[in-house]
């Protein structure tokens, strides 16, 4: 073992669980973003209980000792990789449901749980949990709530954020904070949810989460419809909402994708159609709602087919499921999550293979329609960096394209290492001032998750 | 005049649309809550842009002159007013809607913009903005904001938060904050929109927002029914959470209310039952939704109407918005604001009752009941005290009532002046004290709205 800094070393005796294996420091450098670590942390914790990160963040602080705080590793931004010098606060054995309560209709679990396990429990009450994540098999509710997860669902139900009713938070000197409350509206003091909610884990360890959920929708009604090409796709998409409905789903998938998916899965998406989208309305008028979502996109489709039952629901909703696993068969991925104003989405289309055309870096996008949240997916070669070069290149222009669109760096995924360099042009001086001592203020030494995200 | 704090003069003297009159001082010394100040401000400041509360900010930060922004003065708890040694920014004059954006469906505009005036201008694209305070023909949107006001339709459309996209925001300084983004979804640092907003005026100025704006629903199904008493229509609500439709209006009246609303109005809504429920659904399935709710409440039920058309609705909906109106004749009224989980309320009812038979105030209540969210109202002589005596006594006891049930001090009125007392045994100490730290690290001098809030 190579601990560099002797306050890890004194942080790390004096706790329970925890481990200094190569295996899992060096598993605790990295996530599913593509960022490769130079070096690896100085230990892991892993915590069990809300107990075991009181004391670990206690003699932390008493050590001036750096904590990334750890989920289920599935960031796409490189939040919680953590290097030399640091320690990580692991919280994926803290995954118990505590409560599901069907008549407040909420839950309280611990940081741990999967986002999908949630789903599952809650589904027998007749409930869900609307923030859905495509990684919702593998990704943790902590880390949803460390980046404010968003998914295919939000446009319709809200992300994370309107989903935190309420936490229980320990800060950066061991005290536990308690934010929100079990009811669903309250306006004493600050919303603390909020500003914890999206904050990846540099301002305090959510040990506990009290979630909303919601009815499950009694009926939900599937679309699917090929089109030339992206623009054409884009253009269909904003004339759903320009119908004035509100499906509760509505994704893109542009050709070089669906040709992925096809290698992968043995399916034919591409030879019907350049572009993809699939739509869903849901609630007790799912289908008259349907109706009209169908008379918005005729004019542009090539073809389009209903399914059916939940079973060809599925089927069709996989090629969107399956675009990213498709795509990591190609190569190392890295994945974009620019948004724009959704009446934007074509212009995006048309500056993306722009893009492409000057870095020579293949970009292939889907797109959470109804929000116009993007994630342009670079494939890149094994050996090739996602910090420098080309790939650093692209993401740097992606940026600047959905900027000057109006629209943002970050819609769901958040800044972590990967995207620190585009902060200061999208917030601007004033904006990261405040940051600053926000920050300083709630972590006066600096020791959660320093240099990620703000 | 009588200008007590030369700090005050200093800073009037350098403002355009300064007023020192008695009336504008006065009448800034107070607002809807019933509170009576012992004291006024020192004057007025009427912005008529941003740059004028730029320059208010400047001009009172450099003499640490404490500022009360004040909007439509509606507010509930009386978190603008202002007393003696303070300056009021009145932002009243601040009332333009600057776009509507029907692609994007959002709006920017002042904050001194009405609620029900963005909502006629929104009407005329189809589109609606959600937060729907019972006073939006009076209420500003600036306020709104301050107090992250809420409505009839928030459980199922989301509260001001929900709504807010952006903000342009003077701090104490006097410099210009711009929070959030234009698109749906962004996560690019610190969520600032939502700390900024339910603030109270006391971490900045809003100068301008961007708002989301919704599709009007197509359709809108309204049943109003009458029940034997409180506790049985509270039952009857529950009943309607727990078949997990989502009404998008769910209001309950208790017995007093409805009697003076037939002496304000010579209705005879009293004759018809012990409580009255007014249910909303709306959207695609407005009317099969109706079928499920009208299912649940009929076990409880003596007699139900559903509205034939639009102008019916808005008769059943009378009872609602005139329930204020009304109490107002009988006397001064000071209106609580507790929120408890759902399946709660009719035990509110009878604590309620009870904290009558202590105190001898008498209570009227009107519930949001899809989110469990109470307006207790005081009905006290005209010379009574909202802040002492009887009344201070049962809002405590209100207060702790709504705590012991797992509820708030406020669902959407806010802290402001009268509920400060409630807000440490709400909040708890470490709480208090993170509210301290942001509150001094932006505003370190204490200049923006003292005393309020936190």
């Amino acid at each position: 073992m190579t601990v560099q800094a002797s306050s890890t070393a004194r942080v790390l005796e004096g706790l329970r669980h925890a481990s200094v294996s190569e295996a899992d420091r060096w598993r605790a450098s990295t996530d599913r973003s593509g960022y490769v670590s130079a070096s690896a942390p100085d230990g892991v914790v892993f915590a069990e209980s809300a107990d075991d990160v009181v004391t670990t963040m206690r003699l932390a602080a008493a050590n001036r000792t750096p904590v990334v705080t750890r989920g289920a590793g599935t960031g796409l931004a490189a939040g919680a990789s953590a290097r030399s010098g640091e320690i990580v606060l692991d919280l994926s054995r803290m995954n118990s449901i505590l409560r599901i309560d069907p008549v407040e209709q909420l839950a309280v679990v611990q940081p741990g749980v999967l986002n999908a396990e949630l789903n599952a429990a809650a589904g027998e009450y007749g409930l869900f949990y609307a923030p859905d994540p495509a990684s919702t098999a593998i990704c943790s509710i902590g880390g949803n709530i460390a980046t404010n997860a968003g998914g295919m669902r939000c446009a319709k139900y809200g992300v994370t954020r309107e989903a935190v009713l309420a936490l229980q938070v320990v800060l950066a000197d061991g005290r536990t904070l308690r934010t929100g409350r079990e009811t669903l509206k309250g306006v004493t003091g600050y919303d603390l949810n909020a500003l914890i909610t999206g904050s990846e884990g540099t301002l305090g360890v959510v040990v506990e989460a009290t979630l909303r959920l919601r009815p499950l929708p009694v009926s939900t009604a599937t679309v699917a419809a090929f089109f030339p090409d992206f623009a054409t796709a884009a253009a269909a998409a904003s004339a759903v909402i320009a119908a004035r409905i509100q499906p509760s789903l509505l994704e893109l998938i542009d050709g070089q994708t669906l040709e992925a998916v096809d290698m992968a899965l043995g399916t034919d998406y591409r030879s019907r159609g350049g572009a993809f989208l699939l739509a869903q309305t849901d609630g007790f008028g799912a289908y008259l709602e349907q109706d009209v979502l169908i008379e918005a996109i005729k004019p542009f489709a090539t073809s389009f087919e209903k399914a059916a039952d939940a079973e060809e629901a599925d089927r069709l909703l996989m090629a969107r499921r399956e675009a990213i696993p498709s795509l990591e068969k190609l190569g190392r991925v890295s994945i974009g999550d620019i948004g724009v104003p959704r009446g934007r989405l074509a212009e995006v289309a048309l500056g993306l293979e722009d893009i492409t055309a000057r870095t020579g870096v293949r970009i292939f996008t889907v797109v959470h329609a109804s929000d116009g949240n993007l994630h342009p997916m670079l494939v890149l070669n094994e050996e090739d960096s996602v910090t420098e070069g080309p790939a650093k290149v692209a993401l740097g222009e992606m940026f600047h394209l959905a900027k000057r669109l109006g629209g943002t760096l970050t819609g769901e995924h958040g800044v972590g290492l990967l995207k620190r360099d585009w902060l200061l042009p999208e917030l601007g001086e004033v904006s990261m001032d405040v940051h600053r001592i926000i920050k300083d203020a709630l972590d006066p030494d600096g020791i959660l998750n320093p240099g990620k995200a703000i």
